[in-house]
């Protein structure tokens, strides 16, 4: 499959009172690892999302993650993220997240989501319809791809 | 068991370019459900957080949400918090979200937390112990409090 | 001048590793405030946001804020946004966040925002036009209301 | 003066239903450049913030910003953050936001910041300490260093 890696650095705004990452910025960081993913495979997802068309991204259907181990400020982390299964009209990626000065798994999570069409006739109606097979195709194509800025 | 609930308004701040909620929001909101949930019930979390003492809060283990419809911009939801399940460090707590003008469940997760503990002897390492329990017993009265402020 | 008002509680969600409130916080409620103020008055933000009018929202010139003291996990403040004045294209907006259990002003900022459209010949291009003469009028009513949920 | 460089690729999370970056995103910029301003010129905040020692950070005392142009979904900016000048107990950082593939401006803040430490009689309270004299002359080195992960 198709993967992105890209590093990540906890900074301040990161943690929590206790000193650990606040929780929900893993999920953040797993949309950020979908969308960087499709964007990377060759699936203009930035061009598509600002034009006129009716497509509306790839909303949740559900999502979960495992945390391993806590990581604290400082610390820099690598995310690797891919298309575990395709649906009919979902996919499921999978996200993990590698310690760097400490090796090893840090936390483990997935998403499943859905490529969403605004309805013609409904405007505020979203519509679930398969991927693309083309987009398909590209997310299959084994190769890494290092997307960090 | 105990139960809190607190509407919540969907806000700019929270919608995507597609004009639907930014999904990690939802694990934000499970988050506060909890927090709420042991300070209502009784369990100082504030103070114990905020004095001396080596207790680090309730990280999470594991969590996992479904998203069951959309809902965007001005519209209420009622978040349902509760403890579902006592393990031996680690207690589950079952989050609901309901809608309002459009009753039904919006979403629905739950999260995987442990009691955790400053270890004496390296203040770096964090230490899960059993909730004590009095706690426990706080969390398993029969009663439901509405916390919005 | 119109005024709403909210209360906000500071939750774990909010704080930092130093136990105070993360500051971009406060200019996530200033754009809250804003946002109220405006659909309160009786422009359907909401609404006109989501159909397929060229308005674009309210973005920001310049913003700023000064924090007179802090406050921490568990607070309540109230904020109280209004508009402060307007200019040809542009107005700025002003919020002030008072303290509960200790009152007094906690911390007071002000924005100023453009009423932006899309343009019709580029529809990625973005044009800042009069606030209308009608939404002026219900800004400048001598009205109190509270927006908390 | 020191200078640190970042590059900030606009992501999905960052923008708003307009399809511009919401406005707290920049405030959160400013926060981990000025963190990252400390840490690259040899100040160790991380370690300081971690260990028992009483520092507690540099809490803001005023911040502001003027936005000169949007960017959207995908652009990358650089983020150039450095101390404009030190006060008794303050210091101002200036910031910042250089367009990538369109040069140029796109914002400017700057934050007024104090040295923070614990009161040894009354750990909930904060005192603001001059800036040590060491560590304002690591920020006044004339030099520039990419902090990007």
């Amino acid at each position: 499959m198709f993967k992105v890696t890209q590093r990540i650095r906890v900074e301040w705004a990161h943690c929590d009172p206790a000193g650990i990452i606040y929780n929900p910025n893993y999920y953040i960081w797993m949309d950020s690892g979908t969308h960087l993913l499709l964007q990377a495979a060759g699936f203009d997802f930035i061009g598509r999302s600002a034009d006129d068309s009716d497509f509306l991204g790839c909303p949740l259907v559900a999502s979960n993650m495992e945390f391993k181990r806590p990581i604290s400020l400082g610390d820099v982390v690598t995310l690797v993220s891919q298309v575990k299964s395709f649906g009919n009209t979902s996919f499921v990626v999978a996200h993990e997240f590698m310690g760097d000065g400490v090796p090893g798994l840090v936390a483990r999570g997935s998403e499943v989501r859905v490529w969403a069409h605004r309805e013609s006739q409904n405007l505020k109606k979203i519509l679930a319809r398969p991927m693309p097979e083309n987009i398909r195709g590209l997310l299959a194509v084994d190769k890494v791809v290092d997307v960090s800025v």
